[in-house]
């Protein structure tokens, strides 16, 4: 099924680092600053309907995250927000963007060895400059012959990807643990994917059941167990 | 000079459409907003370190700059800035991040004459969604053969570029507002550059006479003046 393959894509948040608890942490304590004026429910609530009415403008990634926890806490409080809050605000997004690269098991020995047989490229979405970051620190570049930061990964993202590569979508396998970013698209298009859950997951990332019916693509506990199949 | 020119670069912000002049607003916005706290002269001052100081993690591009304002405005005031003007400065952000996209005279000329002849690609830093949208709304994406978004535009993202591009240095041209970011960094790998000056230029993108000396490049009053020398 797989003997085709040219190119393997990797996802790059969740899949070869740990991205999605951070800003789980970071939505904790924003929680805790704002717990004076609602509820931490409402409080996540409101953050979510706010995040998704800026993705449009703001996309994925950090910086947009931010200026959208400062509207939420600006409209929450009913503007009585403490400076010492916006700061600390301003301060959680500082902190994620310095947070060092904390690689998922198996990773290295993954990229190393595949990069012998295949063609390996990175595409991920989010800011690019903290993407490169990321990739830098990650100690990983070396094992990459592409990589491809996205505004959005949909089906029509990943058809310019691929025509970019001179490749048909059969020749192309993705990994990741998004379904909704790495896996239905691809499936879509008729190439590859091969699904790494991560153990949280953004809410704007999920879907629905019905989406998933007859689609194929196989999922696997950890990155490792590609050994076994590829 | 040039007849070995087989791509041709162009700059995007202040090169293909307006875009300085909109910070130069926000600016005098936020030095109205900031007025009871210091003067214009020291707003203007602070703002631009603050935007320094935070450029290796925010990176250029919108987002990064209205952190930097928030940032600011609290700095400055003394944490007394109202809850109202830090609404107006996220407002102040979303509708930089709405404008329209205004082409400067005679871009669609020259680049529906010069796509006949040569490879034409876009090089261009900032958020990547936001120059996507740009480039969505200026009509011009039908001449261009490939899009780069790079984090920086130092002489190693260049050179990178070019490699990707499978093209020697000798055969490029550089077009673009900026001396640090458009024209030294290619005339040091030993490409080709036309300068082309905006009225106004961001003080971080200004460099000093004596870069300069000895450079190979030349200078235009408008784009439409590459017509006599190409």
């Amino acid at each position: 099924m797989y003997k085709n393959i040219k190119v393997i894509g990797f996802d790059a948040d969740d899949t070869l680092w740990v991205n999605e608890t951070y800003f789980r942490d970071a939505e904790l304590e924003f929680g805790q600053l704002m717990q004076p004026y609602e509820t931490i429910n409402q409080i996540d609530q409101e953050l979510f309907k706010i995040e998704i009415e800026n993705l449009p403008i703001y996309g994925y990634g950090i910086k947009g995250f931010i200026l959208s926890m400062l509207e939420t806490a600006l409209k929450l409080s009913n503007n009585q927000v403490s400076h010492k809050n916006m700061q600390a605000i301003l301060e959680i997004g500082k902190t994620m963007l310095n947070k060092p690269v904390e690689l998922l098991e198996g990773v290295e020995q993954v990229l190393k060895t595949l990069s012998k047989t295949h063609r390996l490229i990175v595409a991920t979405k989010g800011d690019l400059l903290d993407q490169e970051r990321k990739l830098e620190k990650s100690g990983l570049i070396k094992y990459f012959h592409h990589i491809e930061v996205l505004s959005d990964k949909k089906a029509d993202n990943y058809s310019k990807l691929l025509n970019h590569l001179d490749i048909r979508p059969e020749e192309f396998l993705m990994i990741g643990n998004s379904l909704k970013s790495d896996i239905l698209p691809l499936v879509n298009i008729g190439a590859h994917a091969i699904h790494i859950p991560f153990h949280t997951t953004w809410q704007h990332e999920e879907v629905h059941h019905h989406d998933l019916k007859n689609k194929k693509y196989r999922t696997l506990d950890k990155i490792s167990d590609i050994f076994a199949i590829l």
